[in-house]
């Protein structure tokens, strides 16, 4: 783990300017797949889960005798977590609803602002060797808690062509039982456009691999997507008292993740940093996916030694990360130095994996700086917005001059036509 | 215009599958755009300034005399319009501010919500022979309520080099003056990208021709964007309460604006359809913009005569309008039958344009049914949120073994592991 200056941070970060913009051998293959899957529907799925994922199947559809099996495959302890995990996520969720309002104002004037969930939402998992029950319930409990009343569940299916037991429990036990196996490109196309299987959905939801994300970019505008994720990333800023196996443990949590993932600490006294740093290489050599973890710290971790506190927090949101751990002294007081962050989590006892699966706000969170901009997914994302207005003859006539003059300077002689034409013949 | 009914409707709209995908040529040229502003920065956009525009300029930023001359140029009704216009739309887009929020749990647990403005918002306005005064107060102040820092303008300049006086003094009214004179792809690639002149935003909002809106589609990730915004649409259900001029006007006004807005009237009245119909002939030829408005009608209207309310009311949310007007009796009562819509407006005095220029509401909306899954312009689009967790290591030792049950399920042991070696290595 390489442990450099803010300034050289600064300066680093200045020289890599990322662009999704350039990915011209994807998209001629994500492209070409949507193209196929409009065209050939379910044919089309078929024919690339064989290819892509090596199962040949009769049905897309998960069968009741599957929930019933993958049932009986799961331990109590399992389900148990899962129940509690639920509860929680509920409660953080259920604070985010919005309600409907109305404005009264003279000459009744009523303006409003009503709130609508959407109808039909597709939750994209990721699958194969992996199972992601957690992604289940974090993207399935706020579509239900903003009303949505259709929810599907795509994934790819295992070589086996089941999927996994984890899966289906924890979409059992969130009551979504619509679970098409078929992934990648292919499960985007059809959630966004339909097949004779899969119903067309309005917005699409959930990780997914690079195939996924580009393929969600490309469908963009004719569906909604929550976001276009990249890699995972973690910051801790950490001073002297945080515990250092903490510290390095989490960074560690993220850099499992992917080779790609980012795990940096921030930090103002040299010191913690070589001891950070020694003992990220110490538990680095326990760790079962250590080839994947040491790599991810060569190539993206960073300890960085800022000269203040203050600076510490300007590199942080120079970084934008998607989850901050504030391990410092006060913590709930420096909150408001943080300007762009996904999550953030207070104290020592607060690691990135208790959000990731338990405490109750989401983990779909806004990834490659994108805090700058984008939120973690919530309940805001499954409802949409509809203004009202009424104006009533008295109100629209006093304001006729003023809106047919900004429509004549904009030169739009019919817009001020269809206000004059109620001055001039006055309905009784 | 075309009387047909339901059945024929929802006919031709299963027959036309819309997308933006397939859009390879306009992809080439707006990619090619990118990529010169991304390299030469200030230099392209001189470059394509001059080159689409007919327009050598020597500064891309609005100078303080040219504000001054504009000043001089506009009339005072003008001024006054746009003030009270600028009123409305404060009192309506206040009552969408945010505030943070933090719910205590049992054994310290805090959650919450932080909201956060956006730091700097572009805000693209079409320029060239058209002003859009409207556009500048409808993207600048729900920005300036949500508390963005930085707001600043491009909008293309017409062929003498300038700006239209009456969208500097509109800009001047709601406190920007920074507008840099520069439009098109490459307008919002500098906005995404940076230039010597234009700072990097975090969004980029505001309506624009076709090249405006791929680039803000290739743009979207690496920073965010409203909307892609298609044609206009207008969609105005009505009875026999509905005085049949209104309804042509309000129909003729949007189809106006360009040959691909589409203006639709739904009615359970066959009689009623028909007078319509030829009251739009009659209006027809009386307009200024009669050859843009007859061919809209042309192509794209439609009166949908539907066999009774529920129906229309299907009609309606088939096309999931991005103006809906219900010009029937009661219509508040009936607002809850309409699933999908971008603003809806009231009775006979609530016609459009009253919307576009001065009720309240923002007249940014969903395009092309897109009021499916997406809502008007509004405060929301200006901020971000951040999720805060904070654990106690009571709450946080009650806890491990869930979490980790679900960490070792997904493969995660080193998430599993930052939340034992907290229970292993308690910090007194």
């Amino acid at each position: 783990m390489k442990i450099i200056t803010s300034g050289e941070f600064f300066t680093e970060k200045k020289n890599t300017t990322s662009t999704q913009i350039n990915e011209k051998q994807l998209d001629n293959i994500v492209l070409d797949i949507i193209t196929q899957v409009r065209k050939d529907k379910d044919t089309a799925l078929f024919r690339y889960t064989e290819h892509f994922d090596n199962v040949k199947l009769d049905s897309l559809l998960v069968s009741e005798s599957e929930f019933k099996e993958a049932r009986e495959k799961v331990d109590t302890s399992f389900i148990e977590a899962i129940q509690e995990a639920k509860q929680n996520i509920r409660t953080f969720h259920e604070a985010q609803k919005e309600q409907s309002w109305f404005m009264e104002k003279e000459n009744g004037i009523v303006l409003g602002q009503k709130v609508t969930p959407l109808e039909k939402v597709g939750v994209y998992i990721p699958g194969g060797k992996a199972a992601y029950p957690s992604s289940i319930l974090m993207d399935v409990i706020p579509a239900q808690i903003a009303g949505v009343e259709k929810i599907v569940i795509t994934t790819p299916p295992q070589q086996n062509g089941k999927i996994s037991p984890y899966v289906l429990v924890a979409a059992e036990e969130v009551g979504v039982t619509s679970i098409y196996k078929v992934g990648g490109a292919q499960a985007i196309a059809a959630l966004a456009y339909g097949t004779e299987s899969i119903e067309k959905v309005d917005k699409i939801v959930g990780p997914g691999n690079a195939f996924v994300a580009r393929a969600k970019k490309w469908v963009y505008g004719d569906v909604a997507i929550d976001m276009i994720a990249g890699p995972s990333e973690i910051c801790v800023v950490a001073d002297e008292s945080a515990p250092v196996n903490y510290v390095a443990a989490d960074l560690l949590s993220q850099a499992e993740h992917d080779e790609s993932a980012n795990a940096i600490c921030v930090t103002t006294n040299k010191e913690l940093a070589e001891e950070i740093k020694v003992e990220i290489e110490k538990q680095l050599a326990t760790l079962e996916r250590k080839a994947i973890a040491e790599k991810s710290i060569e190539q993206n971790g960073r300890i960085i030694v800022a000269n203040n506190e203050d600076d510490a927090f300007k590199v942080v949101n120079e970084i934008a990360p998607e989850h901050l751990q504030l391990m410092i002294q006060n913590p709930t007081e420096k909150v408001n130095k943080v300007k762009h962050a996904g999550a953030i989590f207070l104290g020592n006892y607060s690691p990135e994996p208790l959000g990731d699966y338990f405490a109750g706000p989401n983990h779909t969170l806004p990834t490659s700086g994108t805090a700058r901009f984008a939120s973690p997914l919530g309940v805001y994302d499954f409802v949409k917005k509809s203004s009202i207005i009424h104006y009533s003859q008295e109100a629209l006539l006093e304001a006729t001059n003023k809106i047919t003059k900004i429509a004549n300077v904009e030169g739009f002689t019919a817009h001020a036509n269809s206000i004059t034409i109620r001055k001039d013949y006055p309905n009784a």
